[in-house]
């Protein structure tokens, strides 16, 4: 887990190449890219005409709708927490 | 909830137009299109000389590290749901 020491990692994604900076570890940020990138040549693979910026941009819709549905379903389970405490 | 028919959402992010075809709302599509917007012009903030394509999957990035953080605490709970059971 971030000790607060910020690591700087590069990674490639889709092609390009990112220096992230951040307090996860290398191993997290290299996992997170590799998302990212199987993420986009998924959509890629289902619109093949959109360029790169608009798939970029199609894959952190994706993301962000994933993530909203996470969260409901960790809510629900707060909820049922509680009512057992 | 999504009721298995297909919405079409035309939304805009980043000042370009999309059409986002799915089994969600409108309304949910919409919220998903503003959450990347503002995240695009969050990290544009930090980092004004990428070009829209780097910030754009800097944006991906951003929100799959958030989902994973979101999927350990989803685990926390689960497990201590188990235990009360």
């Amino acid at each position: 887990m971030s000790d607060g020491k910020k690591t700087k990692t590069t990674v490639n994604i889709y092609g390009q190449h990112f220096t992230i900076i951040g307090e996860e570890s290398k191993a997290h940020m290299r996992h997170v890219a590799g998302v990212v990138d199987d993420k986009m040549r998924e959509i890629n693979e289902k619109n093949p005409y959109l360029d790169i910026n608009k798939l970029a941009v199609l894959t952190a819709v994706n993301v962000v709708h994933d993530y909203m549905k996470l969260q409901e379903k960790y809510e629900i389970l707060e909820r049922q927490l509680k009512e057992k405490e």
